[in-house]
């Protein structure tokens, strides 16, 4: 019997690695994921790389591309010199990085509920406690001894809920972080994917004395199979991310890197980003009116004003593992939103649905079956009260 | 401030990393890093890749490359099916794995000495106490409450040292192992890059009951850049590595898994291999020469039968810290050998040289330079004892 660490006691499978697994299979609609649709990657270009990137490269990154994103940020409101952008192996690492800096057992971690699951699964990996952040009063219950070490936010189009925070919660929490020595990561995949106008501005650019990490990918706008990420820093924690990065895998594989870069310096980069953000405003929109028509009587949801996935609820408790289940074997996949929790809740359990990989006609017969499976559990549920019983502890 | 991590507090930037930097710089000869030599690129094929490589992957890495990577271990006498094969972002990546996976603070770990520095940075980082593992008796002071949790070997042309374990030195680690229940970690980057016949079956293949972990590199044979590298392990432990690769970066980049897997499926690759080991046995040779001529005097080596270094032991106690910035200034980097070592030690100072990289009439030029440096050192160390007094603790 091998003797394990502590921190892999609890240690289980992503649902959502293997729900990308089962997604796999030939005919399923998958709302489960987070994937691009196919048909984006058409106007990539991939000409063959030089060999020059064969060698070993820099842990911080292709210094081109280090400035291309420093560049990219200042653009966006975010001022950070080259020499504080770290290139990671997807925005995934980032999460690991700032979780090895900053969490002991027992550390305090504030985190959005729901959140990213991957980042609470990373979180409690290393022993965190998470502590709910509320937007409209972030400090709430911190004190000098009972604060969080990290506060992990995703704003902009969140995942799963696709809120994007405004500018009055951005800055309430810049300056809550600033009064109580917070550092803030701010995980920001989604904001080029934006479909109707919201303020997006990071609030990393807002904060004045806290420490800071912001990252952004090349996943949902380029490609996943890149694996291309980077992170801006406050300057007291980018030496240690850098070591960081350096003793988890040396570097970030260069070909990503270079096939990033060649796509920031595209002069046609502006008119592929309108494209591909038309083609998902309308399919959020086709997601949206099929919705209505399939599960209208049945779940409320808002439309997201950008990223990648509806969060719908439903008017009344079912029990969601089998409705998981009676879906796949009716081919097709979502999210239970409990996974994105930080703690179990007594809710109305909700279902994150992706509408960026489904064709339109697709999703909306994905959304149809679900939508029927959905109203029989609640219809069973009526008819057999002692199942309501057995469920409700869940 | 930054509350940081406990782990952290200790965490410096590798000597490595920093090396590497300074070898970027024109004209100076580098013995520091492991760089392969840049014109073993030239017949390496870089293609342009398929678009369908730009979604999203499987955790596990591609199934045709897993496929291939187990048929390679059959090969080389250690049998794993595709299903228990990992595929890594580079062979460190495994390191993070494996430390993440039984290392909490204090869990004791053994390894050779001297060892890889960033597996011992690794180690450390998570809280390991590191002993020493002796070759002629590895089982030596294990018992039931204290032994190791880990046991990470380098077996074959170890870095730094060059050393490739017997079959007698290889049974008995595999055994100590069986008979104590220490995971086995074996780290086999160097395995192709054989100058003369040596014992090289993995330990793993002969390992029964113990838990273990193998893992192999592309860096050394194809290309770093790529960041490809593999594992293999037993079943009891595979499913928490793969959970953990999935937390560390979702899957590798596929672009790299590409191209190694057209690698392993070239019908040359058997003749690019014999020239590759042809071109580095002839450098070995040179360097071992050269060495001779300027170095023979102030230091011993064993030839390495393989891999990328000499480990070269000065035959007088010099300031290796002063050294190293002579040598440099003079454009000339080495890797000091003290950190290489799991505790500080009295003998001997070290040289890890790497052969690999700077050209034959470079090397030459190079270790003449380091010889005439070592030579000045010596000499003002018998003019000033109390220089050697002041130096001695260290």
């Amino acid at each position: 019997m091998a003797r394990l660490s502590e921190r892999v006691r609890d240690l289980h499978g992503s649902p959502v690695r293997a729900m990308l697994a089962a997604a796999q299979s030939p005919n399923m609609i998958s709302f489960a994921g987070g994937l691009p649709a196919s048909d984006s990657f058409e106007d990539v270009d991939l000409p063959p790389p030089p060999k020059s990137l064969l060698q070993y490269g820099p842990s911080e990154g292709e210094p081109a591309l280090r400035a291309a994103v420093a560049a990219e940020l200042s653009r966006i409101g975010l001022e950070c010199p080259p020499e504080r952008i770290l290139i990671l192996s997807g925005s995934q690492q980032g999460i690991d990085l700032a979780a090895k800096l900053h969490i002991d057992p027992g550390t305090m971690v504030g985190v959005e509920s729901p959140t990213y699951l991957a980042a609470l699964q990373a979180f409690r990996f290393f022993g965190a406690r998470c502590r709910v952040v509320h937007r409209n009063n972030p400090a709430h219950n911190w004190s000098a001894k009972a604060r969080p070490a990290l506060t992990y936010v995703n704003p902009t189009f969140q995942n799963p809920t696709g809120y994007c925070w405004s500018a009055a919660e951005r800055d309430a929490l810049a300056a809550a972080c600033d009064a109580h020595d917070v550092t803030l990561f701010e995980d920001d995949p989604y904001r080029a994917l934006a479909y109707d106008p919201c303020e997006r501005t990071p609030i990393c650019a807002r904060v004045k004395r806290a420490p800071w990490i912001y990252q952004g990918s090349f996943s949902k706008t380029l490609a996943p199979g890149l694996r291309v990420g980077f992170l801006a820093a406050s300057s007291d924690l980018f030496p240690h991310l850098l070591n960081l990065k350096q003793a988890a895998d040396l570097h970030t594989n260069r070909l990503g890197q270079w096939y990033a870069l060649r796509s920031l310096q595209d002069p046609k980069r502006g008119e592929r980003m309108e494209r591909l953000v038309s083609r998902y405003r309308h399919r959020r929109d086709a997601f949206a009116a099929s919705l209505t028509r399939h599960l209208g009587d049945v779940a409320d949801w808002a439309v997201p004003a950008g990223g990648l996935f509806f969060w719908v609820t439903l008017n009344a408790r079912i029990d969601m593992t089998l409705l998981l289940d009676r879906a796949r074997k009716a081919g097709v996949l979502f999210t239970p939103g409990e996974h994105f929790l930080p703690y179990p809740s007594d809710d109305l359990p909700s279902l994150r649905l992706n509408f960026s990989h489904a064709g339109e006609l697709e999703a909306d017969r994905g959304l149809e079956i679900l939508g029927r499976l959905i109203r029989e559990a609640m219809e069973n549920r009526k008819r057999t009260p002692r199942y309501e019983m057995a469920a409700a502890p869940h």
